[in-house]
């Protein structure tokens, strides 16, 4: 089967214009098939403070009411998505910008809630792999935006991290899929304030071991589980790593952290 | 050669919810090739007015400054355009939203000047119809944002009217071309002020007879020329009609001003 990748750049990169710029040189010059999803960055919240409104959080998450939905739609689907598109045009990667709504690729539902409301935030049903398999044999690039939708008119804002593992997840019948999550750090660090102890390689047996031994703090845990779910579905390999080391990332001999059944 | 029709909405039918909606009804019930191309309306206007970002207007004409082009690259390439997808698609339409700058689809230069500098105005030098053909014959049917790119990493604000004529105009050798503008008058009036005096039929002869007799008033100028462009150039006829009269402005007896040679 033939690889592709699923790349995911966070919004650290993107509210950085200087890292933006060499992520995409890099992105551009792959040849293989590749898909890129991106996140938002802090652009969102600027814009909703610069405009009022008001942002609610509960729990440490973000409310996603009706309003806050605009701006998202704004900023990531128009503004970060085009800028983007252009900037990967202008240096030769023939990049297509879209949403989960365009071609109802990514079809979702709004979350369903006990205790809390979410708002307009989307859970995937399903990846319109037809359509998608159409673009990348005709060598356009996907680069998504995190806005899915639920065929009855409405559009949810969906997490970055998973639009990416459910597209992974969609394609793995068809391509030998490699998914890389890039982030602020080289990889799962061993010990959180050394950069330079990446883990080279977890599988599941290693992952207990680390749990066991409490050395997956907080914050990498959900990327981790992530990564779990895209394997045990079908995806081949996921790399989480810096954005910086993506060529590396996507060679035989990762910088980051290989992350395998 | 089949048919295409490629049809363009104004800010009028944008700004109206319950317009949109009909409009967009309308448009999803059509069962050939088409293409849609959105304007923008009044949201960006409200949305540099919340923003504080002054809108310089030299000779009637709004200068598209770095500011002002963020704003558009958001309201039109995103909301406006992931709003009416997300609309078409939930009424079984395979709506597909894009801009110039993906897939290279609307390459334009930033307009060059003598005394007035537009700012980030986009005149367009060629559409990517090899790509624009692939996207329609898988139907999926096109929402265009008004935004080009120069391929050299610059958005460019771009007149719908003018996308919509160009488009029409480079798929012209490959389908048999209706552009139709709906704007907010049924079609050209022979006395503006009783909306039933439509012109029915214009061609170069008629049109330089009204033009004589003074019955062209200014504002519709720009659109008559700009028809009578695309007719020069391939495209078969032009309908000048309201938004509401579209389904017979597609029929063979059209409801507005048909423009042909």
């Amino acid at each position: 089967m033939e690889r592709l990748l699923v790349i995911k750049i966070g919004g650290h990169v993107i509210d950085n214009e200087a890292a933006l710029s060499e992520f995409l040189k890099d992105f551009a010059s792959i040849t293989e098939p590749k898909i890129l999803v991106h996140g938002g960055g802090k652009l969102a919240t600027r814009m909703a403070e610069k405009l009022d409104i008001p942002q609610q959080i509960i729990d440490g998450r973000r409310i996603t009411d009706a309003e806050t939905l605009r701006i998202i739609t704004m900023v990531y689907g128009g503004y970060v998505n085009k800028t983007i598109v252009a900037l990967l045009q202008s240096i030769g990667c023939n990049a297509f910008g879209l949403s989960g709504v365009d071609g109802n690729l990514i079809l979702a539902h709004k979350r369903n809630y006990h205790k809390i409301d979410y708002g307009f935030v989307g859970d995937i049903d399903s990846v319109n792999t037809t359509l998608l398999k159409q673009l990348l044999q005709i060598e356009l690039w996907p680069v998504f935006a995190p806005i899915t939708h639920d065929r009855k008119g409405q559009l949810l804002n969906t997490n970055a991290d998973t639009i990416a593992s459910s597209i992974a997840v969609a394609l793995a019948e068809f391509y030998s899929v490699r998914l890389i999550y890039c982030f602020e750090k080289r990889g799962v660090l061993n010990n959180l304030s050394d950069e330079h102890s990446v883990i080279e390689e977890i599988n599941t047996d290693i992952y207990r071991q680390l749990k066991n031994d409490q050395k997956i703090v907080d914050g990498i845990l959900p990327k981790i589980d992530n990564a779990f779910n895209a394997i045990h579905q079908g995806v081949k390999e996921v790399i989480i790593g810096a954005a910086t080391d993506l060529m590396q990332n996507v060679s035989a001999k990762p910088a980051g952290t290989l992350i395998q059944k």
